[in-house]
């Protein structure tokens, strides 16, 4: 299976991202089918651990998303474990000097560009047997987040770092780090600033930049902007988000949710007519 | 903990009623801060199974749903341990004569109104010590499903048997029973007439009729009709719903959802922060 | 997805099938990988349950094997939960009478031919969207195991039921019924004689006749014999047999198993090379 | 419960040792009676956390094999969860200095011969009631890997740290530090000088060698070269090879495996007569 | 492995029995370790399913005590699930009738004497191989429960069908069933009047009789009044009820529990020295 | 929901705190119910994985106790993790450098004080939704354990790193650095004089001083001896040793526990009449 993050990145397209804090393989061979590019696992943030972010692995692969995850913390024994669990991508939060950036492309890349250590147990699932080894190095991608005042001291050393293949940016944490509201689709004028200069250092050194989004509609913007990732919230949180809306409506308390033509024949996909 | 359900259908209230078919506690206890009156495991068509309830009922326990069940079918088995785990109310499917009606009440009921097993494991956690025994005959919801001709035909004998506090009609198994195609939020006259025969006789009885649904609108527009207890789609439904739409808006092929506000600190409920 | 062993039986082929005791997703990912037509979870002597099917479907589906399940006992709770959850194909135990054939081919049907309920939460994924209703009656197999003196006494009756698609054949359960040991791979010329019957009266009907085995030459025997499905031993057999050989060999105290080719670049389908 | 390991090495013997990745505590049950001396639990390259091995090991204890664990990293938390949970070895990957192999003595030995926290929740279930903590700084054995140019570079500074029991070399790894493929069994005349000289070090020093091998004939020809314990590939590497073979000739495309004898009564511990 | 059950009772010894309500397996092994002769899993009251049930089973094993279950209903399926999985008992709550009788012993019994199917994955674990099935018939206890008037009404149909080796009481359902409250170590003089006739009708067919006790003192009294198998309470309750006195005791408000020795070195065996 | 620890500390009581080991919400859910102030999963030598933390406090959330976490080892990952998972409280072991404590406390903080990072999927659930950032700093607290010699000879300097809210000491591991047995309710002088400057250290700053316990009896004399926090064995520690007494009476060997009164109808919060 191709990666296709980094298939788009290279045709210049934004990748739509989505974000599994369920640890559910159901949950996530469902959600794996409303269109997304990619899925990642959130390991750090999401109630996710390792055999759960298998099974995630698991739900989604028969529906052609590309896999990723965001590891829990820039620790080798993880790293290794997500890569060899199949992971394309890996997302790593807290990455604030070159030191630590230099160390993710160790735990992520096999000898001689680092030191991952070889026992691909579920990721040759994906590839022709035998020459995953040979493609890994290549295929799968490193992405240190930038969501803190010291790695904007370091941006351009931690770059400029060979094996970087593009930075995700955690509004909520960049917003503590400056002394701002934890919160998402940011409209503060010096973050938005902040913004354009990561576009513009990934952007000179043919790399791309990904960003964590509440809203579908900000998100839309930011791939207008230059944002060549973006994810919107995430699965329980689109779900609840909905549970919400169609209460309100039921109750005739809101105008709810736009809705599905539920006219056809039961459509399985959305598991929405067990009835 | 009072059963909201029973509580609402004294007063004459409807109840809007979520679904469960994800087995997963996390994310059912997010589900379950959704606004709903009653939560439903569905055990029947759900990817649920009697201990992934047991980690819903937990889920759900401190956010005031009124836990529920669709049992996979009308056994004793089941029906006793849904209960013991907690369940204050047991939807059964295909209940289609007078004597599967009665069999569901024994199960449901201690002596002298049943044959249920003594050992409320779960169940004794809701109430105050000691006493669940005395109150579970009257407390706890006994919901035959209404989706065949031959229920249809026996609609009066099924709901004369004592212990009966309502019916659950599923328009998808109704529909191929009667020779239609499988799907909800139906607008044939000849099933539109069925549902009020069917509002007619549980109301004559002071019981209540209640409809699985696949669209909020539609879910309103019941309640106005009569039926007491409206589901809307399930957990995983209304994630892939909310998702196709967000991941299209986010490439600007369609309006996509209301956007929440998300200029406001970040909301831990919807987990839609973790950036 | 096409259900493979319904082409195949169509095309006069045998089907080799795997059959999983192991109640894990991944060990189901890999074993799916060995060339197997399809693979069966075995829910009646594995040690399988419900969620644990559907974990081993989800590491079935990306490798193109048709997913089955030997449900535990001839009920319509558990056969419908299977189909649900995508099977392609029933396996039931013990089924002796027309009666039980009957009683089964209604689980698995939908109306008019039976009165299987709708909501097909996984099963859906296998197929396009909104079809999977219209063409479930005619894709699933309902296959009931002849394993006693009983059901070879209603043979003809039960081959007879309307919407059987083939047979299945315990030779442990079926020595037990007539007396004998319990074993597979039997020689016995009245066993042999039952076989040639069991062949004659499918064959006539244009329906299947399945075995289950103890090793692949015996399997290839009946193949040439008429058999067009064959199971050989299970996931555990077939691990536990390899790894006493393999002990034996590395301790110098037998020939041991054919070597693979281990100059070659490590597979990592095999997951032989974590080291 | 003796350290069957540690016995066999003080009479110099070697083991034969069998590797987990299977999560499940019943495919490690009918795995450990396959006649291995040792079994290990690899939780680096396996699909096995924490938990997991936990499983493992109960489905292990009563069938007589010594438990061991590779941890997935050279850290304390986990060092010490698996000795807790019973292990009676550690083998660590990527023990590349004297000081790496220091740390991994501290984690595994309590004082004050390391810094090792007490609470052996598990670990004292196969002792005498106790005296665990007596024994255990003895018992258990800490055997660092061995499989990059750094490690060969600081091996006797490696092998001269006391508490280190023996080394596990890993030829993929190896081989990848070394500029060549990674694969198992290997004949590169390069490589076997390295063992010939891990195995003269290791022997000065009253330590043991172990070698991670994919076939057993490769094993048995390590042991004769003085390897004190070889791995023979993995549970899941085993089940997929005897699977393919078994497809093969049940197909008639392949000789296959050597026949059990399956004209007995059903052996119930291969599993393989659930028919 | 030996069914100690089944051996007290033929040397007129009467077992101490352990009752798991609790689905883990670390939490079974710990408790399997106080001294109990069998250990039951509760499937129809306790939190527990098929794989729990296994998990429990895994857990037991090396602690030596005779594995049993009580199944949720009277079910051919799930009596076969049970027993492969390795149960030398099976207690079958509301066993009212002769036919309910014959049917429990059925279900547990190979042919000729019943219709179980072979296929005992883990069952043959404990037994030498081969030779599970010649044993069974005669090793594994059938014990109906006895629980209801119209049970006690067909109290001598019921002990009279072959099979049966005893029965099991439980106070709670039986007083529910004579208009009673619901409780255990009941003193009403009717209750003990027939706790005498059970005793006597089982003693004269020389079968056993066992009970459910909420006290170990009531059970004392109960075994020498004659019952042959004595349960105290179960695993939760246990721990609660010393939970309780612990938590009163620390804050000065009563006796508490007699203190265990804490003066030698930590007792792996209780886990109380995690500290 | 306020925290509890701190609200007592803050009024100058004691708590009492359980401690998990059994990794099963079941299990902690009715633990939970047993008089606890607080209740702690212990992630160090518990059999206790971060989702079986999760389902811990999801089963203790209904009942009103503080949940609180023993992380494995001082790490930013699981620090993160745990407060994600909605921990009160964390207590870190062998933290032995006033180095280690700052590292704590930054693991544990939002910026400013801490590195933090945003994303409370479960803890936004305790409070009122949106203002969990604003109060998790003052909220939570950070126990850092002084076991060895090296954290006394650091205490001052430890106990004055700011965001420090309490100690807890760990007899076994304590005695063990000090070349003493591992066990706890110590009565040596030269302990008890380490427990008083311990107190004093920490009284004299306004912080707490916390002690694991193997009886409740020593437990109350440590309360009045000024101890603030103080745990009492585990949950298994506790089921073993009244299952080991009940077992014990029942055979009319001991004294056994003191009885609870049965003679009223069933508690379901025990458990205690599944019969």
């Amino acid at each position: 299976m191709p990666n296709k993050v980094k298939e788009a990145w290279k045709a210049g397209r934004a990748v739509v991202n989505g974000w599994l804090a369920i640890p559910d393989a159901f949950s996530a061979e469902m959600f794996s089918q409303a269109g997304w590019d990619s899925v990642t696992v959130d390991m750090q943030h999401g109630v996710q651990d390792y055999l759960s972010c298998v099974a995630c692995f698991q739900g989604m692969q028969p529906h052609g998303v590309t896999p990723m995850v965001r590891v829990p913390w820039n620790e080798p024994g993880i790293v290794g474990k997500v890569l060899d669990a199949g992971a394309y991508g890996v997302i790593c939060p807290m990455v604030n000097t070159e030191a630590e950036a230099r160390a993710l492309v160790q735990y992520a890349k096999y000898p001689p560009k680092g030191t991952r250590s070889n026992g691909p147990i579920r990721a040759g699932l994906y590839g022709e047997g035998g020459n995953y080894q040979k493609t890994a190095n290549d295929e799968i991608l490193v992405i240190p987040m930038i969501e803190t005042q010291q790695a904007l001291d370091n941006l351009e050393a931690i770059l400029d770092v060979p094996g970087i293949d593009g930075i995700y940016v955690g509004p909520s944490d960049l917003g503590l780090s400056l002394g701002m509201a934890p919160k998402l689709d940011r409209e503060e004028p010096e973050i938005l600033k902040i913004y354009e200069r990561l576009l513009n250092e990934t952007s000179k050194r043919g790399i791309a930049a990904g960003l964590h989004n509440g809203t579908a509609g900000y998100a839309h913007r930011m791939v207008k902007m230059g944002f060549k990732l973006v994810t919107i919230a995430n699965d329980v949180g689109l779900m609840v988000m909905a549970a919400r809306a169609a209460v309100k409506e039921a109750r005739g308390e809101g105008p709810g949710l736009p809705p599905p033509d539920t006219s056809k024949p039961a459509n399985p996909k959305t598991g929405a007519t067990s009835g």
